[in-house]
């Protein structure tokens, strides 16, 4: 398959991300034909959890969150893992990029404990969503419509809410982005 | 010291806590002349953590959160660590537990990323509080007036925002639950 030559995607995370949200996403786009690049906070790799704490690969990186130009990429892809989604909203270099993305009305696909930055980037309200069970509360709080569905696309926005949902949510980000659907 | 004799304490956790949070208050409470137990949602030891994933020693509790009977104590302390705190705020035991703390006037103690259990109970609205800086905006959004401190007391709810803390939040304990200050 190669339906997504020449889309460009790019995924955002840090330390302690769960495994297979990072690598699926990645390694399935990739055979769909896309350039996908991975960017940490720091730059440097960044280790890889399963379940919640336990370590398993590090992770190579293409860059910073500060080296992202989100008007070089087609979409943002953020992994969850509760330590690594605890972290990352607070990295404003995170938050501009999935603020950028949003205004240019790019597809962010989000799992997980993931949706946590979209609390802090000011983008949850109003918006149809889903997330790890722990996040509901927040999101609502945050002002959005949380619903316990395996994918939600609500517009450019793409949520799902664990490992087991990953099929579905690579689905509808290879649906967005294939030219027939945008 | 037994300033706190007589005084019975129940510290509520799960696996993943964040250790100096729950043994330090649990020490130092003890030494002060209190009876602390500690409880687990499971009932069996719970796992601690050194900053977000070190797994450290396991601790022996005293029961589960179901067998605790709030109207036996005269406190409840909520130690933080990331993954305890995802996971214990969706416990219905233990949204019960500070519900019931909090509707009988009895102190409660929060550290760290404890305070999303006041999220889910319901108890954030309204009150000033503090935590570990990636809870402010849910804390926010939950209704709470959020402070960078590293001990706020509101009424009944006394709350810290890192182990850093611990000294102050020990002694804001302590002195809530001495006859002469309550």
């Amino acid at each position: 398959m190669s339906h997504l030559s020449g889309t460009k995607i790019a995924i955002i995370a840090t330390d302690f991300f769960e495994e297979p949200e990072l690598l699926v996403p990645r390694d399935r786009l990739r055979e769909a034909g896309a350039e996908v690049r991975v960017y940490s906070a720091s730059g440097e790799a960044i280790q890889a959890v399963q379940g919640d704490t336990d370590k398993s690969q590090k992770v190579e990186v293409d860059g910073s969150l500060a080296d992202l130009d989100v008007t070089a990429v087609d979409a943002v892809v953020v992994p969850g893992g509760t330590v690594n989604a605890d972290h990352l909203r607070l990295e404003e270099e995170a938050q501009r990029i999935v603020r950028e993305a949003d205004g240019a009305g790019k597809p962010i696909a989000v799992i997980c404990h993931g949706p946590w930055l979209l609390v802090n980037a000011g983008l949850a309200k109003g918006r149809r969503l889903t997330s790890w069970p722990s996040l509901e509360q927040d999101l609502r709080n945050a002002g959005a419509e949380w619903v316990d569905e395996e994918v939600v696309v609500d517009g450019n926005l793409i949520t799902s809410r664990k490992p087991d949902d990953l099929p579905a949510f690579v689905s509808a980000i290879e649906e967005k982005l294939t030219p027939a659907h945008v």
